[in-house]
């Protein structure tokens, strides 16, 4: 019997306790396992939930008993969640967590912390909800060299950009649509400003490339600004417009960012529609292989909770070690070579200039402008160019291919 | 150190090989693991080769050797592959394989073998090559009630399908294509009659369900028929025609079978093209999951074999347990109840007369006859519905939603 304590009983503590219950027998069928839940702790009480006799509200209750080994972190925000991760950890318990906030600004320490006591610190459920992908990167990819894992990380903004693209919204009225369905909270900035998308890319590229590069100091562009203009040049020029968690080594140093991206359809990601998300990992050997589910939602992410507490009992997973990057680790997205979609103020033979410059052929009219993919490029590339030009673009965003 | 043998070094054998000569210090590196391979049994000598004073003919060298402790077994075909499987882990030997013949015909023996000996038996290579699959299954899918998988298993099919619906080519010219760049083989039987996908169907179909159905047991039929009209119909109802292998449960029973399938652009399998693979799983509560990758290819696959190895050694595995399905256990795609893509003869009045009968609103005009996608039917309201009308559909395949 594992005996556990769910911190937090809010959307993913109750849907853990959901899936526990509603499951129970197919869970001790597929893994031979049995969950206790013998802690539930808030800071509300729940007198009406069959479980509500198990809430508790002072933490060192859960800290101080042998009995329980796996701890299920679910509170939300940095603290108190942070301190009492690290002080169960410290305790030899496993911690479970959906937090991506914590993992993304703690993690070093805490995987260090859990290490040094010989207990696991597991977080699937922190990027791509339900979907399979943290564990999968550390086992699956053991063997592979990652080159890049980009994805669409984040359900409200994906939303906002389906209905964008295939109901022709403007940004403001498919935001109020996502609202209405419960898709954004009253306060979306996390989400539409690419904060909640820039803590799980971080998660990503550290679990790939090893180093964990604080939030705060990545390129962070949300899809504010998006117009559904834009929607229907990138629709016109065969892409759609995502936005975008992007990490990949440049040289020696790494690269982290989000923003809006033109997807070709060619790129498995183009397709993912509405809150769901999807990772696209290129690595050798494997080549490009695509995760996709439903990122959030109460039930899968607490699928992904209770996968993960199932994992935590066992002795020999072998946490990544991850370090905090260095200034001089980190790579600007100036310095990213890649195809980029434009839109340039000018006429048909501003265009045919404008194509051995920039490496396209085909080009998209537009009332007084022009609109191409051009080929790979770096920021200083694009800045030569447009010099030579003599011209700013309307607009410029990297396509994902 | 891991000491391992390779039985067979032929395209995946030496791709394992490769993998591990290549990306060694990356693996040691990802999971504090050191693999040296020891043995290479196969019948043919590579004197060229940089591992070839490692080539052995006798198995026996490698089953009594105690310093080995992970048996790869890449042979290809039943015979002696399911012989020397049984006897290395009869002899305390991990073994994980990319042999889905040997799975998919002696797995519950093997696994029974395997859990009475307390060593592994993996198989993530078997099935969509180097997509991470049967992990995630066993592991981030414990928690779940699966309702149904269904997927794209086959490269050398789905590139030929790919040729038929984006270039127009007819089924042979395609196939010509298709052996032309090495994605099909001087043989393609087992790939176009879909005897291939038959066996990564039965392997999905017992890690979801527990049973395992002979692939001899199902209904399995290629794409040896399907026409460049059929494509265009398809097309012109939203869909794509692409081989699938699909298993759910009907009642307290199973359903596994290949076949052609008409793909909406609603499902991500619909976007898979050439030869990429791509598994849907529906579950609860995780919902809609779909893994894509390089289902085929040395590489790939070789590093499915790799991260098998490297979690070969773990004693915290719980292998499947896989019951052989009775006769009574096993059900017909008559039961399944699915929407149907129909082309009927007749004209526009026959299809307002069937629209009730069939559930449809739109259709697409043929030359005397009609195009529709139906409701969920089952076989035996299907026959009632043809009767009905006193019509046989010039064809009709399911529909995958």
């Amino acid at each position: 019997m594992i005996h556990i304590a769910l911190l937090g009983f809010g959307v993913v503590g109750s849907g853990t306790a959901e899936v526990l219950t509603k499951n129970r027998s197919l869970i001790e069928k597929h893994s031979g396992k049995q969950i206790e839940i013998k802690y539930i702790l808030d800071l509300r009480d729940f007198p009406d939930h069959p479980l509500g006799n198990r809430v508790v509200h002072d933490f060192n209750l859960i800290l101080n008993d042998p009995e329980i080994s796996v701890v299920a972190e679910m509170m939300g925000g940095s603290h108190p969640a942070y301190e009492f991760t690290k002080a169960a950890l410290a305790a030899g318990k496993h911690v479970v967590t959906s937090n991506k906030e914590v993992v993304a600004n703690f993690g070093v320490e805490l995987l260090d912390v859990a290490r040094e006591h010989g207990v696991n610190y597991l977080f699937e459920a922190s990027v791509g909800g339900g979907i399979p992908i943290i564990r999968p990167l550390q086992n699956d990819f053991a063997p592979d060299n990652i080159l890049s894992v980009s994805g669409i990380l984040n359900g409200t903004t994906n939303y906002i950009l389906s209905k964008m693209k295939n109901d022709g919204a403007e940004f403001a009225d498919a935001l109020r649509q996502a609202r209405e369905k419960g898709y954004a909270e009253a306060d979306p900035t996390a989400d539409i400003e690419g904060l909640d998308a820039a803590r799980k890319i971080v998660i990503l590229c550290a679990l790939a490339f090893g180093v964990l590069i604080p939030p705060s100091e990545i390129e962070v562009e949300g899809i504010t600004k998006i117009t559904s203009d834009q929607v229907a040049v990138a629709e016109s020029l065969g892409c759609a417009v995502k936005l975008i968690g992007h990490t990949e080594r440049i040289g020696d140093r790494v690269l982290a960012q989000v923003c809006p991206h033109l997807v070709p359809a060619s790129n498995p990601i183009h397709h993912v529609e509405d809150v769901f998300n999807g990772i696209l990992v290129n690595s050798d050997p494997l080549g490009k292989t695509f995760f996709y589910g439903a990122g959030a939602g109460k039930l899968p992410t607490a699928g992904a909770i209770v996968a993960d507490i199932l994992n935590a009992t066992s002795s020999d997973l072998v946490l990544p070690v991850w370090k905090r990057a260095e200034k001089n680790e980190i790579a600007g997205s100036r310095e990213r070579n890649v195809r980029r979609a434009f839109v340039l103020p000018g006429c048909a033979k501003c265009a045919e200039r404008a194509k051995p410059v920039f490496g396209f052929e085909q080009y998209v009219v537009q009332e007084g402008a022009f609109a191409f993919l051009s080929r790979p490029m770096t920021g200083e590339e694009v800045e030569n160019a447009l010099r030579e030009l003599g011209k700013e673009p309307v607009w410029t965003l990297p396509v994902l291919d």
